[in-house]
């Protein structure tokens, strides 16, 4: 396609390439820890930032990027088009898998007859891209916050109407991804949450979130969605509140319906930071709760209140989360989407390559500093010393429960010693990691 | 006692008053929708702000207040003499409750023994204390954080041994409360979360966490407590992450462990604007999700990124807090607890008493507030408006399971037109509102 | 105009009403401490919030509220419907002031030349209606931020075509902000910052932002426009970090190019906070250090870390602003600007009413508290006590250098004795200004 | 001494060691764009944090070290005790210089003779310290927040004479930081600021705080201390507002006062981050300026809100502020000074020195990096292109004053077409970047 038709596809030339359009460090086939480098990330392109977004932001409605497909008159020829490139774009970074909402690749019509109408027809055009190409679909989502109908919410939506609407997009999309053999199925929160309490009965907005969840999971067996449906925690933007928070508050609503076996966590580093988390901190939790799916990497910035969507640069910070991930077993059908967007300054079409080879080449340098970390062994052995008392009688007898609180009392009571305390060596696990980036 | 000789009990003056040692607003025997004011606000003072705290902070260890019983030689006479300004200030502020942790009441002893005896001595006293004066306990619980024995968490740690320290302290408090016949008994997070991840098996931690409650939860019945187990959410500080976090949170765990019909919560302002939440939607969300138990009544600055523990004074943000606990019926075994503290340059005695009339003459004036709120109905009327299309024949077949997934998308198909949505009528509330301040 | 036909002028109908579209509170010919209610406040209504947004957000490019003007084909024509509209508004809510940029009121043509020559047909438009309603201009501005050539900024930009394209914009504005007879000329930094200091010359970039204010300044007397300059200081959004990020580095600035006699600050309560700061304290600041100027009214959220711009609601904190600006002598040239939008589920055209009735009886009942608290006289005397050693003998000799440092070391020395501290009262203030809430 | 006993002098092992107690990184006599590493970075070790603090924080106020000097009766013997600890601390660790507060190295007495002649006495005890192992002081400072009579400010206090008591303690602290042959002295705000407006007269504390600085520096001329004054900015804690809020307000401070070529300014990560900027915003804003000192190196947490003052370990974000520093010629009086400490779990003795051999080691590999970014030169030259346009003609006339703002308008009237911008490639720099790392 001729927008990038400047670019040639991206190769693996090293550590000391200074090529700006080559990877220096995501060498596809290398293998680590016995599984290659492709296998273990699972990369993702996202159509939303890369491809739908024109660079528009609250203070410039216009946008600043220009792409051809955002001014074409017709938009199923725009959508068309923009597919091309979109696929030509997939294929020349090299990433084997790409994500999407509905009205990303396909515009909405004027009546829900012509929306799935169009879904649908794009979804063939998506289907013969994937055949020519090999690209995959790591998970499919519905846009259900950017049409004016869902201001107050989709699900949530104080008009059950409204709610039958969204129950339409869904229900095409999880039908879509899984024409499209999407990995995983994603719903996130959109404006699923208030702008104030003042107007809003929670009660009833999480019974309604409860009830849409139910029929999504019955929906996905129905149909024979292998995967999982992920729920992507956020804590505000655009409500400000999402009633799916963080890792911890989604799990405690997926109990709330019984749906912890059925339903896992895509985690967004962005959105962990937005809630107060760092990125590990929301991987950790979910792989402690059992319900960590996939990951969106980007990364925000600490002295911005908003979802800035940055690609991931911070190589330490980065390498943490992958080992975190890597000592828990690696993705299944998750993977690593970019869920990113050049700056909007960034206008050249090559910025876009820039940008995921920026991030890939991180992730990748993530993945050999965890292996080093993995084979060193020094962390997990630390770690596993410092609780080794849970190990030992006493741990295991509370947790059997041989004692109930008073018989334990009476235990302490009767030793009338102290405990001493010993250090939790923090910097020195700090600097066993420096050793290691 | 000497202390605070020079002031005199706190009567109610009335608005016009500009008397800064007298009520304002709070006229305990007002009735408000068919219950007195102190019913309805049943208002605890704290022990430890009060009267532990010498006015240190990181910057100035030695602190500024210079009480006479913080300067004592005999730890034992200290406790005394501290009971007795706060019998003393109790009464003539005129508060019906007070709370207290262990060791603010009785001092460490230097074997687990000595500070068993300790406590169970100082408990006599604070009996005296409340027999003669008509005090009642809002709730006790235990510090299991200040002791460097617990550095690195109580039920959390990483050595069995100090989980059995805890032990014995939550079991003496437990008995304490029990004895003094408490009406709730809180566990607050203390140092139970992590400094850094580096060194911390959440997953173990978590599951000592769900042990602990459990043993305390079994013991409490063993006592015949009667009233509930409070957790009280924090997000950080001291540690950086604590695992308490907010109440969604909270309500997760407790699902996972299967006690959310035993434990409730005992929601603080400052916590949840640490969290990223308003007071009122942690409120909201307590009740939502059938958890809510007390208050910690004080606020934050929002400028600092830490609990500055301040007493309330913003009149329409305490109404909306109270005017949703009234709404939802009020306190049953709960109150409204000053987790607040003067600030460190109000060293004057008459400060401890300025500082509680503010916010109780807040309190006061947010119950009137509410009280109108709830007569005009209006609120309430525009709410129910908004979703009234679920108590309608589509809503209510949505919740009853009438549609699955694609049946409802079929529907939605069939009618193919659009819906419009209406006004969220977020300022025409929020000025509603503001008729009543 | 039509799109407002079915709403009536407001009015004043004091604080029993339940109309929603009548003020309780603000009675413009009320006198307050000598002046009237309407000169004290001298509210302005926005252009650019009010009529040009469309209800769009970032997860929403299409908007929410279809106004007619959003929609029709000749921009034009467009921009004449809307001042129509506008002026329609600004009569029928009372306020006497209004606010623009110049692409709010006339649309950007496909040359420098047509831009110009259609912000001048519309300065004519305006300049008519005005002469027909009385309606006066508060203060004029340009938009040096929405379009994509202004996307590294205007005079930051690191290529001076682009500063200069600035200047045109920005001369036409300061003409049309005189032929208007306004009353202020504002300059706010729209992207005059960083996104990233790895591409920027900061150095260079101050330079140039000098360079461009010293300008304007010069041309501001050339032209004969009588009222100051306004710097709407923010720290960020939509850049990571914005050049005039506080009052207070707005001040050195000035300083720096020696511009502090020619250049005041409109003060935006929003902006404050997102710079870590209360609005009074931003207000105290450049009342301190003699550049106040100017408000721009609203509130943000404290939980939400982006520029909410919502119609100011809280009553005792706007008080609080009031009081501080009131006790220095009043607005001059300065006024209330309403930089506040209603929500974008606010779609009714009444919303536009109700939010701005909100907003202006919030301030007129925070004038109210303020003429208490200066009758009182309270806390004016409470503060003159607590320094009132500087006005005695050692304070006027260590201000008038009568001492160096080893000297009044020594007479420490000599004295050698301790100083001690007094009460800082902040409780009992605290609880004085809830006296006249 | 016997504390340190068990651990040998700290050595350069190189980048394949795996002892905890050894250099992997900083070579102090390798050469570095020609200066020994030792030259370039300036290490301090502060007396505060490490040998000071017990480890208390605020819900511990008995701490957690257990230093055998912190349960001394006699705190002269204590002082002691601690210098020799500290001087084999520092000689151990091989840092050349340290820091110092007053109160730090001598405590106060009960008087301020007695005050003045313990620090004289152990300004003795350190300079023959010095003068065995040659250790040198980067900066001595006075503690003027601890003691309660500072509770409301010691330059800014409602109260002279607690100005006074200031006056002879900065004077004093003045005299020993030139005993000791001091290369810096520094003020950081300590209590100047304030806890709430509503008792604050802003005016009076700036103008008594630009006269306090203005004395000081008097002073330093007239006992010839030859390194300039430092001002350390920070935002808030202790107090919530502190008046040196960060760089640019501080540069507005001394622009009013004249002070802007007398005194500059210490830099501290987590103050810039606290301050909702970057670390190297702060530095690029001070060498901007002219206004550049030293460093006070440690990072925050940005998941908390308060100042964690932690050992620096992210490797990019050090190396980036190391580079725009290098790239503007490096320290001249100033250092890098860590005001870190180890968490208050690391109790272990070892641990002091394990959190500065992270510190060091990630300065010295910053260091590295930074030397290859310098050699590369891409980014120089990419951001010397990106503003090339200033360089040339228009750019020279606008800066010149060739053009007034009117000229420059028609100028770009006659030209009368629209500039193109051109892509800021954030994307592109930032992986440049991080090919260095």
């Amino acid at each position: 396609m001729s927008y990038l038709k400047t670019i040639a596809p991206i190769k693996y030339e090293g550590e000391n390439s200074t090529n700006p359009l080559a990877f220096r460090w995501y060498d596809k086939d290398r293998v680590v820890l016995g599984k290659r480098m492709e296998d273990h990330l699972r990369f993702a392109a996202c159509y939303w930032h890369t491809f739908c977004w024109n660079g528009f932001d609250v203070f410039g409605y216009d946008g600043s990027f220009e792409r051809p497909w955002h001014h074409m008159a017709d938009p199923m020829e725009a959508a068309r088009a923009k597919a091309e490139v979109a696929f030509d774009f997939f294929q020349k970074l090299g990433v084997p898998y790409y994500c999407f909402h509905d009205r990303d690749v396909a515009p909405e019509g004027a009546t829900p007859r012509e929306s799935v109408d169009r879904l649908r027809r794009m979804v063939d055009v998506l289907g013969e891209h994937q055949q020519r190409t090999g690209m995959k679909v790591l998970w499919g989502t519905a846009n259900l916050f950017s049409h004016r109908r869902f201001m107050s919410g989709a699900a949530t939506n104080p008009d059950p109407e409204i709610f039958a609407m969204a129950a339409l997009q869904v229900k095409e999309a999880m039908d879509a991804t899984k024409k499209l053999s999407g990995e995983n199925y994603v719903m996130w929160g959109g404006r699923e949450g208030y702008e104030t309490l003042i107007n809003t009965d929670m009660k009833r907005e999480l019974a309604q979130l409860g009830r849409f969840l139910s029929m999504a999971v019955e929906h996905k067996h129905k149909i024979g969605l292998e995967g999982p449906i992920l729920i992507e925690p956020k804590p505000r933007e655009p409500t400000k509140h999402q009633y799916d928070f963080d890792v911890a508050t989604v799990f405690g609503f997926l109990k709330q319906y019984g749906l912890e076996k059925e339903v896992k966590v895509n985690i967004e580093a962005n959105h962990a930071t937005l809630a107060g988390h760092s990125f590990e901190h929301e991987i950790v939790t979910a792989l402690t709760l059992g319900i960590f799916g996939s990951l969106d990497m980007n990364r925000g910035d600490m002295q911005c209140g908003w979802d800035t969507d940055q690609f991931p640069n911070n190589i330490p910070e980065t390498a943490l989360a992958m080992y975190y991930i890597l000592q828990a077993g690696g993705f299944t059908t998750g993977g690593l989407n970019f869920d990113a967007k050049v700056r909007r300054q960034s206008i050249d079409a090559e910025d876009l390559f820039i940008g995921h080879i920026g991030g890939m080449d991180v992730a990748a340098r993530a993945l050999l500093i965890a292996e080093k970390m993995i084979q060193d062994g020094g962390h997990a052995r630390a770690v596993a010393e410092r609780y080794a008392g849970w190990d030992a009688q006493l741990g295991k007898d509370i947790h059997a429960g041989k004692f109930d609180l008073a018989a334990l009392a009476q235990r302490t009571l009767d030793r009338n010693t102290d405990v001493a305390p010993r250090s939790g060596k923090q910097e020195a696990l700090e600097n066993w990691f420096n050793r290691f980036v």
